[in-house]
């Protein structure tokens, strides 16, 4: 069905499986970003004022289309699909529909590659506060868990191999300093986002002055982001700098996925989840399986992987829009949209987290105060290294590498 | 809408964020592996009854209620959805709705683990067929342009100078030639993946003996994959190997459209599509942009991305399944479905291309025949080397590094 | 040729080719960590002193040493080598074999974990601040470029199509500014980064209170990591994030690169660099090679690639210090050299950059204006989409899609 | 110390920063290849005889020196540096200074694009046949170990849960079969590299017939690559296909160092080794690592990452030579050398691993029995669906989620 709107992208006759490799995806994700559109044409139309192309009637008039259509939006009932091409052509088309002449001036001094931009950049604005609010709660979980068994000791591990004490505080008290530090990247990469690229067209600016001041006041950016061609390069590297935040946090999420995974096995039981959050085998029984663990994990992967993509689309490429940077915005929203639901889904699974303590007084071994020692004689003045080789010295006739329990010592010597 | 089958992964109170984080987008991209689960249990069927679990008519009864099923679902009328978590359950709550106590018994010595493995491998075999009809039909386009224009020569050009001229045919050519190395390393790699994976169950194999190769001719696999823990770790690892394949085509098909997009550009002029299959700018009336040259670029960086994901899932991860690799199916599909559509697209474009073969030998400029100078002299008895720098010698007067037509070069030399 | 250094790794019998995995890349890269480890050396005495276990005067006989060592380390002379398996034994053996006792203190209540990261942060800080100097420089040099040729227009392009006109400033100016938003970007990175791990010891802190503040002001840190377990996770995660600020300016340089080996085409011609910066062919007399600009290009699939690589060592690991992070070191080191090296010859070849004036005003063709025309018409009333479809209409007979220059024109019709 | 030499890329005055930037690490990384392009300029002489461009007599003579230069460049007194650019001109060079005007023939017909091509396959035929090796030793000690403990039963972990028992031989066996479709998948792409590009000049071919069946045949290729412009295309491409063949390979070996990291924990205790291949730490006197098999995990990271930036270097750019391309060695070598160590120590430390059957057999704990149970009553009639809820009421009153189950634990405190 393609639209026979002639400001488009399809005024030939386009043979459709051409039509649908240039459409059909892009419209799909444009829901996304319809509601951003709508506010970003919103703050042009003051624009166009303040130029002398609308008058504050026709603004009034607009306004009230665009609401209303953001209303529509909001309740499913206006849908971006591949005739309308994308949100853009989809949002003028609709203007034009309602208010005739006044529609079809919407797109003076602007260029839907300026378009995207903003309203891309008034989605990462949006999702990195809805983000900041999970890390929050989530944080909250992971300081009410440290508090509640504050004083129980774990055993801590490098090279995977036990190695000393730490306390279940000091354990997860660290995720919530790595996310602190994760909120704190994400906050900083905000503010150089934060900027307005209204009035920059197609990458090239505008032949006579533009309101750019206006732009950026009524859309809340920081500043202006002057030079229309940066504005136009900053596409698709803004959105890579964004996901790269994600990929961050969720690195740290993930390292306390694998912790997780590894620590509710049998072998070390330390964490355990209530049945309705683990599932089943459709073969073994006995199964319980930590899914939400597994797939925590995973989302890192999604979330890195949607950032290399990210970083593909454009890569080697000159100046300039380029149709390839339009395929940033599917892992742009998969990366946000999975870090979404990875926090939501983690916090729930550690608010029923139950901590094992006895498996986990009985998992630190004597051995695992060796340091301490060695330590503590340092302290009364032998020479650290001296101290060591003595407590090792100690140690090895009855701690041969890999100790295992007393009875299967005796085979393994035998063996060996 | 929970689902309360028990035998399912959630049979506890999944509270409803963490069961569509788990289940959601599994459920939605099973519709593509639904066709392949079911020719996969219509040979289970055959296994069962030579295990002596069902009767032949047990059999026929199954079969007939599958066959339905596949009709259904085809027809869009059986459909997956998270309720069923995922197509193994669906078939099998299926199986048991129409069949009562015979439904109960299909699950009988497999496991969705094993159900995965032998599903996936029907699709690749199936979609690398339908890949290779397309490549045949992208060379026959591509030797009918190489046949057309052989009589024509085009600059060839390394470190993007002009270098040596060639013909339309050997430049045209040279993409088939590319197409059929990379077909033939997807058929080698086929050769590796066809094995049947049937017997192998959660990745451990069965307690007793499994006809594993009645298995294997109902599904006219190459060969029974007989380590069921090997059966397992090539979940991920297959489809990793397939990617791969269509990342090399995928390369050479960028190639090809990296050059139409420099060589539709206005400097050069060597190509051009009807207007059918361009778009315009919102902005700028004068624009005809080949966004179709654009995304076959775009094509590979989505391709290569969903290669990247494939291998990260399960990356660093201990034998057994994990619930990580079940994210392995959405780069999959996503990379076989962009193959597809890319191979269609580029040949409807390629047969509307337009050779502008006055601007190719316009642009074949004198320069570009000196190495022919050169070896002519060679082959008199000269040595190359001295011969290389006698013509070399001649051409450096004339010729300033980056020479600029006529009119503008006197401007040039006038400033440096 | 095996140390018998018995606190080290490998104090029992090493095969040799495990021997040289183990340690033979590292030793070689851990000479450019060495002075940042003697560094960090220097500000432990300072702890070990209030700590009780060093006295005033050890700390002066330790700091002379430590002098001594990184004079003889800067002159070539202390080299770390296999035998001493990483700099912190290293360090630990010289300072041994040079004061005895005193020496075999010196890791009193610090590992090698701890180390690892002090160094690589002192490094990081370091780093930084050279690569600031050689962006600033790059800046310069983008700014000359901009005012000499201001008053000139080039093609701007969207789609790789001529698009609107862009004056040569804004063009070299939008370098700049994203070369300011990168250093941003990397400035506000290294507030994160700029954190001290004293005390973190192997990962779970100290037995006993340690002065961590006293480490702090030492070194310079912004503040004190203070949990163990944190400081440990971030090895490999702050070196991913300094990469990424690398990736980011290598991006913008990238896409300088690429401009500036297609604007140097014969096709283009708007820049060339003298002789002395282009290379030859060894078969090709007439070439001349822009390789400054293709290398240049090529440094950003570097310098991410060794971001993706460090990204992928440690991928999907538990908490705690695996020997997979030493391998993060690499890709750190090969990233900073490789960015300090590119922006150096960036900015050589800049300042030698001629623009050939006369070849971009011949490029900015009339239909470029037409969105000018179109403005100016919807500024005179007109609705813009309407303005818009006039102007088009215009062009469409004598501007067929892809216009070939007059003298081809007619061919092409006659064909098409 | 920049050479005079003016066939090259360097005839003019360039600053030494470029040139380093241009030249160092690849002349570094050229003496890896060589005696490669030795044997291919061995195989050039042959076509200059029958190109009638040297005479048999001269063709003596060159071989002479050729072989006089392998057996230096062997000893290491013939070594590619900055000062000859690459090991293509150094050959030139030293066939000069030794022979004269004969020498300044032997470029006759070749450029270093086709020299490249042709001296990295020779490299890949090699290092496959290495791999090929030492992945056969490794093979051989995964039998033994498969042997030796076949009588053993280890516990199979689904989701690292405990899911059934899975004999010791199964397990070992299974990498032996991984590594087995790993080296088919190399084989296999081997034949699809095995192409001769001689010929191909600058990626345009040569004026005149050109005697490649000759070049094929003393070089043993299979077959001739005989499009110019594929030959050069294929540059990056082959070297691509060739790392993933490793990647795959290190995969397999991956999993195998992976879960040799978790059995060695104290908490699982299947295997060790002897203190030989273990470290220890400088802090923790008690602490035995198995770095190797960290490492070992590692090394697919680096790998992968290889893999990576071999493709990223070239990723869209147009047909013909790049500079870029170059860069493309780096990552291979590394990949290959990675490859190699990490096979070589992998079969070490196999040689010596200690498999401690008694832990095994304790972890293999009774619920692991429930699917054979299940299987069992299904056999005998028993809807399988029916049998499985029946045998998992049984297990539920007594197994909680993640139980330190009663039973077991005062069991295992017993044993602890």
């Amino acid at each position: 069905m393609q639209t026979t709107w002639t400001c488009g992208e399809h005024d030939g006759k386009m043979p459709r499986p051409v039509w649908e490799y240039l459409t059909v995806s892009d419209a799909a994700i444009d829901n996304v970003f319809l509601p951003y559109e709508i506010k970003a044409t919103q703050a042009h139309t003051a624009a166009l004022v303040h130029a002398g192309v609308l008058t504050k009637r026709d603004r009034v008039r607009l306004e009230t289309a665009l609401k209303a259509l953001l209303r529509e939006a909001r309740a499913g009932r206006a849908v971006v699909t591949a005739d309308a091409e994308d949100c853009h052509t989809f949002v003028e088309l609709h203007l034009t529909k309602r208010l005739g002449a006044l529609g079809r001036k919407i797109q003076t001094g602007r260029s839907r590659n300026e378009q995207a931009l903003t309203m891309i950049r008034l989605y990462l604005r949006d999702k990195s506060s809805a983000i900041r609010t999970e890390v929050q709660a989530l944080k909250k979980g992971l300081r009410a868990l440290a508090k509640k068994h504050r004083h129980v000791r774990m055993p801590g591990y490098t090279h995977s191999q036990r190695a000393m004490p730490v306390s279940v505080a000091t354990y997860f008290e660290s995720f919530r300093d790595s996310l602190t530090d994760d909120m704190l990247l994400l906050d900083r990469t905000m503010l150089v986002l934060n900027q307005s690229p209204g009035g920059s067209a197609a990458g090239f600016g505008l032949p006579s002055p533009w309101p750019k001041e206006v732009v950026r006041r009524e859309l809340g950016f920081r500043k202006v982001q002057k030079n229309p061609v940066y504005c136009q390069a900053s596409r698709g590297k803004f959105e890579r700098m964004f996901i790269f935040c994600l990929e961050n946090l969720a690195a740290t999420v993930c390292r306390l996925a694998c912790d997780l995974v590894m620590f509710t096995m049998q072998e070390f039981g330390f964490f355990s989840l209530p049945a309705g959050f683990t599932t089943g085998s459709s073969l073994m029984p006995h199964k319980r399986n930590y899914d939400v663990f597994e797939l925590a994990r995973a989302s890192r992967a999604t979330i890195a992987a949607a950032g290399m993509e990210s970083g593909l689309h454009g890569f080697n490429l000159v100046s300039g829009y380029h149709r390839d940077l339009q395929r940033t915005k599917g892992p742009l929203v998969k990366a946000v949209e999975e870090m979404l639901s990875l926090l939501t889904v983690l916090r729930l699974a550690l608010g029923r987290l139950a901590v094992n303590e006895d498996r986990m007084r009985s998992a630190v071994t004597s051995e695992m105060h060796s340091t301490a020692d060695a330590l503590a004689l340092a302290m009364s003045g032998v020479p650290f290294r001296d101290a060591y080789q003595r407590i090792k010295g100690n140690l090895l006739p009855q701690k041969p590498p890999l100790a295992p329990p007393r009875a299967t010592r005796r085979t393994r010597h035998r063996r060996s």
